[in-house]
């Protein structure tokens, strides 16, 4: 169980800045994450990488020569916002554009993907890549939906590496997802991890008994097995790689391969090196040629007890970019040029534009004071049940829930407060209060509620004094852009199956002339009835939720938050009329 | 816990092999260790470390370029063997003379104090030196009985550089001493490791406590007290450090340190940057420049949860040699000189001399017959209870007597067995066995046991037939053999409380006239007797046993087996006659 910690809100901060002074030599903070601390060569592509925190030596322990040229770190367990990925890539670029890579989970594809919008619409040209080589996540034919897990450090070193070089943006681009094509992992677990502040563990697995399949997030396995012997465990792990060689790989016999036992946490060294013993006799055997195997705690999961095999099939290109030197605080390899220092002002970075001058009609600033009353009540509502929505989000999700929605929901009240002071209106309130949201939850749902916040804002304006109309089309605004952002639909047990007909009532009894208090009331019964009705559904495989079938019976966490904030709502709203 | 095992009493030999397979670029395995897999510098010093399995990347790890030229590796938290020593030193060295260097616990002083023995006399010059660096484990006027944990690495690093430099060996000797009196460490612990093979771990700390001191054997610590948060528990750390300033360091205002914060195994490394954080603070705070700090798990105990600080207070010359470059499995450090791979015939070893042929009168081989006989009358008792000896050594010691004395015995049987049927007398089939029992069990108990055997040989000779009174002397030469090595006395609580009373009470009764098996029964209810006794004592503190003082009420787990195999030898003498 994780032990060390302060208060566990900032425990990912704390580890982030105590990373840093361990490792001054590399690394350089800048808010959001680190960047390397060596001098840039101006034109290279750089490579920014990011992540959860908790998964030490991803993402920050990869920065350095050869390898990424910045990590955007996220809370535990939860993407790095947008804004964060934003503020590091800037702070690593040098004129060749920017290539983000992270493992496939649904909050780091949005942050990424909305961090790569922002950077080319400001003219840093930017590319995102998502790894996916854990085979028990997804199906073959559905191979684009696998998680990322220790598959990460292959690719990113093979971008890195074609990065160094001196490749354009859109060859490194294509190196990564070339790497993520032979790469293939596979683990076995335990025991889950504690995170900081609870206590007990994410997952468990009987004593006696393995989880066959792992992620990095405290899911348990797909399936469960008897506890093997350390040769069994490598049989197993070789045989199930073996099994699904990639595209132009026939016959294992006479291919060369980068291999990575990978430990979670507390599975530790020596037993490593007693499975590895097997994994090295069973490769030859199959006539697999190693190439610098790595047997260690390369993307770990707090304390976890688990270990995951990962093969890279190699042809020359590849195999030169993985061997090419590398130099960062958990990854050195061969000897790299000397580095250069930075120079103080190289890794300047900008953390976005001062408080703008607010200009608002009194209506709209009267309608900010009524957000600012709900995103209060919000804040209160998921303090009161973060332990809940933690629970329930550990059935088959990472548990991290409850602590992003209090992360988000207090951001966002912040920042509200602070524009009120500043005299905005609704829109730049609520626009406020979304960014903030999205940037200190991470996460999805961060992403998500930052998405509801601002569509709700862009309908209200600064102007206008907001009406039943007005605002029932907000949220059916923000419904669709949920729905296409996130790109889940009703039925797949997620905050769509409650905001959607959430949306529709809402809309339905304001047209039908419903004073707004009493039309929103309805329309929370109907969600609160959603959420619950969302306990009978299976969400879809893949990405963070591979374990899916296990939470049938309980509803989902992020629908189940959503309910409980419409109610709170309707408590804002009461009180201003 | 340690799941990922084959054959538990394999475990350390299959972690090597694995090891090994995974780092032949830095690394060639030799019979009892690892040595560098690259060329030799004629006429360098050879660092040779060494101690127990399970403390990875000490000590395997931490051979390569810069660092040691080999390591000696034991069974799980077992010394390594003389044997082992001798020839992993004899692989290593290159004309330079030898520096064994290796944590200050008894059974790797007994070990490497004999493989030194051997070197010499073969005309390889070999010093010793045993680091002692935590301070929780004697007081500061006996500092030269601590214990030695992670402050390992700084000793090991300072020597190595110095021999990289070219430096003779007392020089190099000088250096690792001076290297050790600059380096103090302190630690905390929440939780022990639990063995391979074992179901439960060798000590708790209720969870919210934490034990105060630790060792790297799953040692709990000299005191407990609450879980601290990671601010208090950095705070602990190096305040306590601060009150024990080497000589020469009246105020660390000023001074120049080398810093390891190291994980003992599941304390993860966001929890270690966590305390970091504040460490770093408190150093500079206190006027302390920290240099290349290491923030990791460097001196590991499997998945044992806890942490220690490590301060080298550094002067210009032991600052040159901690950030001089290396380049070792698990230790990489700025750019050595680029390595050339030593030819396949370099790292030759020699694994002793065949089997010689033994020239033995028949009463010496009758006696022979009858040693056969009690060998495996002690196999079998040692077997049948050596569940017993390792839970009553987990009271005060590292709880592996049971495994090593089922290593030693038999080993020792194997090797008696070869003996008889190449025709040994009873002097070469002890002698044998002996040396088998030592080299294959290896910690104190092994290495005191192949004296006690080798004692009795010496004095039966392979011409003679063995009287009762020349067992007896054999007896008490093996008494005063183990008394003189072992440095224990009469009171101590080892197995000398047993082994003396034994012996004078079977001389005194063989003097009397009595006939052996009537002697030897009564001298072995008198050692039972002895043993049960030992639960009144409380052992001295330093090295092994620093929380001597939990083990009273539970008798000497050395005392207890000793007392055992004096009665089952019982059984070979009765059958005899």
């Amino acid at each position: 169980m994780t032990r060390l910690y302060n208060d566990p809100a900032a425990f990912a901060d704390e580890a982030l800045e105590g990373f840093a002074a361990a490792h001054r030599r590399w690394v350089w903070p800048v808010p959001g994450g680190v960047v390397r601390a060596t001098a840039k060569t101006p034109g290279q592509v750089a490579v920014v990488i990011g992540g959860g925190s908790g998964h030490y030596p991803a993402f920050s322990g990869l920065v350095g020569q050869g390898l990424a040229h910045g990590a955007a770190v996220g809370n535990v367990f939860a993407s790095p916002s947008a804004q964060q990925i934003r503020t590091v890539a800037r702070a690593a670029e040098s004129g060749g554009g920017v290539l983000l890579l992270y493992g496939n989970y649904a909050g780091d594809v949005l942050h990424f993907g909305q961090a790569a919008e922002r950077l080319n619409a400001e003219g840093i040209a930017t590319r995102t890549f998502a790894v996916t080589d854990d085979l028990s996540s997804a199906a073959p034919d559905e191979a684009h939906k696998r998680r990322g897990i220790a598959g990460d450090l292959p690719v990113f070193k093979a971008a890195a590496a074609a990065a160094e070089q001196g490749l354009p943006l859109d060859e490194v681009a294509r190196v990564a997802a070339y790497a993520n094509a032979r790469t293939r992992s596979f683990g076995i677990a335990f025991s889950g991890c504690t995170l900081p502040g609870a206590d007990h563990p994410l997952f468990t697995v009987p004593e006696d008994r393995m989880a066959v399949g792992l992620g990095i997030h405290g899911e348990p396995g797909i399936g469960e097995a008897a506890v093997p012997t350390a040769d069994e465990a490598a049989e197993l792990l070789v045989s199930t790689l073996l099994k699904e060689l990639p595209d132009g790989v026939t016959d294992p016999d006479g291919q060369r391969a980068a291999v990575i036992l990978n430990g979670l946490g507390s599975v530790k060294y020596e037993e490593l090196f007693v499975v590895y013993r097997r994994v090295a006799r069973l490769l030859a055997d199959a006539g697999v040629q190693t190439v610098d195997p790595e047997v260690g705690e390369l993307v770990t999961s707090f304390d976890m007890a688990g270990i995951s095999l990962t093969l890279t099939w190699l042809d020359a290109g590849l195999e030169a970019l993985w061997t090419a030197p590398a130099d960062a605080p958990a990854y050195r390899k061969g000897r790299m040029p000397e580095a250069v220092a930075a120079e103080e002002d190289e890794a300047s970075y900008e953390t976005g534009s001062g408080p703008e001058p607010y200009v608002a009609s009194d209506d709209s600033r009267k309608a900010a004071a009524t957000a600012l009353d709900a995103l209060s009540r919000i804040k209160e509502t998921v303090d009161a049940h973060a332990d809940e929505l933690g629970r329930i989000d550990a059935v088959a999700g990472d548990g991290d829930h409850g602590i992003g929605m209090q992360r988000g929901s207090a951001a966002a009240y912040e920042a509200a407060l602070h524009a009120q002071e500043l005299g905005a209106g609704a829109h730049s309130l609520l626009t406020a209060a979304g960014d903030a949201w999205a940037d200190r939850a991470g996460g999805t749902s961060g992403a998500l509620w930052g998405i509801i916040l601002r569509s709700i804002a862009d309908v209200l304006g600064d102007t206008e004094r907001p009406t039943p109309t007005t605002l029932a089309h907000g949220v059916r605004q923000a419904s669709d852009s949920v729905r296409r952002t996130g790109g889940a639909e009703v039925g797949d047990k997620t905050m769509v199956d409650v905001l959607v007909p959430f949306a529709e009532a809402l809309g339905q009894q304001v047209g039908e002339g419903a004073e707004l208090t009493a039309a929103w009331a309805a329309a929370a019964d109907v969600a609160e009835q959603a959420a619950r009705d969302t306990a009978r559904l299976v969400p879809r495989m893949g990405r963070a939720r591979p374990h899916a079938e296990k939470s049938l019976g309980t509803p989902d966490a992020g629908a189940h938050s959503l309910a409980l904030i419409v109610r709170a709502v309707h408590g804002a709203l009461a009180t201003c009329q």
